[in-house]
């Protein structure tokens, strides 16, 4: 018996003691660093007791930034240490619990540079499908290397922040010169993020994407296609994706998805030698994508081409070092079925085919005034599961000029 | 009479006082902010008396992350104080003249994001003719916006930092997979940066440009060309550019490049509103280019097609704030001449036509050992001359694997 009266922290429900999720929550004495419990969470400045004046320097504070940069080791202890905590009979001295529906989940580590993968070989075959009619849907080097772009960290932002719809140029068919305002075809993406931290490190190999990464957050690259289209030749996409980028404020701990793990779909005959993995690093993450409560789809993460030990391998091979608040995101994950794309622009396949929601409104794009929500869960020891945190946005009408 | 004695303080020295630019040093008492007189400088933690305990708290530090942060007002309080500071007859208690060429140079600003334009016409379109031989050297967008993409804010590094040769994946010819190594393209690019500050403002009028932007860098964003020929589409380039990007030093006030703004060369003819500038803010700077002390080239800033008020205006256009210690670079500097080309690829014409050194070596690209130099120059007031910080950078051997 745990001293945790929660009718949801047991190990059936998504954050039961097997997840223990990291965030930051807004409270009276100010923003805090917390672990998640079922509907509650822990602020862990409360039980430095418990967890030494080493964590506690680490933990104790506003933001996740110091544990980040502690590394391994200190993030090894410290789930050692609250798994303890969480199985106590008694609380610990200091213990709070707080309703996690009562307090503002803030962003929970400062992102350094956010790069975003495009690595669901079905997500980029339907792309190419849709976009380049003529030619083959995937270009010749998908295969070979998992395709990125740099996006903009500092438009990154925790769930439950509004999405202002963004203006931008686009193009009207058939005229040469662009139109100036709000974007027409304003998409989600449902992608898995991995946040970084430890000894900036280049040349990460697949074998130690461990060392490198705290945990998994879930992930939603906010895109406008008709500025996208527009701007994105030759050196991707700018605008149509830097306005806003939105990430749970719930960081699972890597620990929490060892048994998750799954060989990834992508052939390595042939791959680089630096792509080859030896433990898979491809994980069962379930998503779930509703619009206005209507489930629109459930995105297979186990289907990827690419596992994110790959990707940081990929990233890290030039010579750029990983850095502490480092967040890469898997790009959008959509599955061989049709109920499994993860974004509109694959589910109304390029605007042509509408989705109709519960309430019998049909969309092709999103429209102001609604609400995405992304939600996984991931198989866990003895048949339990384990939760990604949500990701939340409510559209909001563009700014006039 | 100023109480600073150094050749080089004179009004047709780059360094003058007509100049001033910003810098940190390393010191035996730490890192410290300090402003360029001459071949000295001035560490401002030692005249906090003369500019007061406001100022002195912004300047007083290791880094000008704080002086980016309070913005514009500041920004011209401390340039006024500082013009009077240096053309006193006598020192004022406390002030220090350090030789800049025996102290580290350091970064001087955390970099948050990083964006990279591409805004000299002359240089999309040898690269469009060098690329795709067949097609029009400009795609259709290039005129409507100043394309952009994101770069790697945490591989930014100051004017000195050794650049070693990156390892990827590239192309040998008629074979269908990559090889891995080391570049055999690696190659420079000539750029001017912005580097920003004030309160996060999104949606930036070109006519508030110097609102948001404390000063100029002079860029060197090393490529790799054949990583870049085979990872950059559809998503634009990533390793190939993500392994370095060079940053003078020393960061010229806008203030002292007020006699050099231009109208840039673009047409304003049916671009959107919110790029048409009416105080242009095009910069005659006349920059250099050179390879083991052989000059190659001089680039002329005032050439480019789009100026870096119009590049602010469309990188905040979406609802993107611009954040203190941003950086946007303009993208490689080309003139209409062959001998103002601002990066190998183009001087070279894709490595078919060598460039020969003083030596009397010849390059197609960058060789192990290779030192690229840049330096600029302005038209300052009553004919005195405003310099740019260089941007050194010598090529270390890949890492073998």
């Amino acid at each position: 018996m745990s001293w945790i009266e929660d009718p949801e922290f047991t190990p059936d429900h998504p954050f039961g003691p097997q997840t223990l999720p990291y965030g930051v929550l807004g409270t009276a004495a100010g923003p805090t660093v917390a672990v998640r419990v079922g509907r509650h969470a822990i602020p862990l400045r409360g039980i430095a007791d418990e967890l030494g004046p080493r964590l506690s320097e680490l933990v104790g504070g506003s933001s996740l930034d110091p544990l980040l940069a502690a590394g391994r080791p200190a993030w090894r202890e410290l789930r050692e240490r609250l798994l303890e905590v969480v199985h106590a009979e008694r609380a610990p001295a200091g213990a709070e619990l707080l309703r996690t529906d009562w307090h503002t989940q803030l962003l929970p580590f400062t992102v350094s540079d956010f790069a975003d993968f495009y690595s669901s070989k079905h997500h980029a075959e339907n792309v190419g499908r849709i976009f380049r009619r003529e030619a083959e849907p995937l270009l010749s080097n998908w295969t070979h290397l998992p395709v990125a772009y740099h996006g903009r960290s500092g438009t990154v932002c925790v769930s439950g922040t509004d999405v202002t719809r963004p203006n931008g140029q686009r193009r009207v068919s058939g005229d040469p010169k662009p139109v100036f305002g709000p974007t027409r075809r304003l998409d989600f993406e449902a992608e898995v993020g991995f946040v970084c931290g430890g000894e900036p490190t280049d040349r990460v190999g697949t074998e130690d994407f461990a060392e490198h990464v705290l945990g998994a957050v879930l992930v939603n690259d906010w895109s406008a296609r008709d500025i996208q289209a527009w701007e994105y030749q030759p050196l991707g996409p700018f605008l149509a994706k830097s306005f806003a980028t939105s990430i749970s404020g719930w960081i699972t701990p890597l620990e929490a998805l060892e048994h998750a793990r799954v060989p990834t779909t992508g052939d390595t005959d042939g791959v680089q030698d630096y792509l080859v993995e030896q433990q898979p690093w491809g994980l069962d993450l379930r998503l779930e994508v509703r619009c206005n409560d209507t489930l629109l789809s459930g995105p297979p993460f186990a289907e990827m081409h690419w596992s994110p030990a790959q990707q940081l391998a990929h990233m890290t091979v030039n010579g750029s070092p990983v850095r502490p608040g480092d967040l890469f995101a898997s790009g959008t994950v959509s599955g061989p079925n049709p109920d499994q794309r993860g974004c509109l622009l694959e589910l109304t396949w390029g605007g042509s085919e509408p989705v109709t929601l519960e309430d019998g409104e049909q969309r092709t794009f999103l429209q102001d005034g609604d609400r995405v929500l992304l939600s996984a869960t991931a198989p866990g020891e003895h048949g339990s599961v384990v939760g990604l945190g949500n990701v939340a946005g409510t559209i909001l009408p563009a700014v006039r000029r």
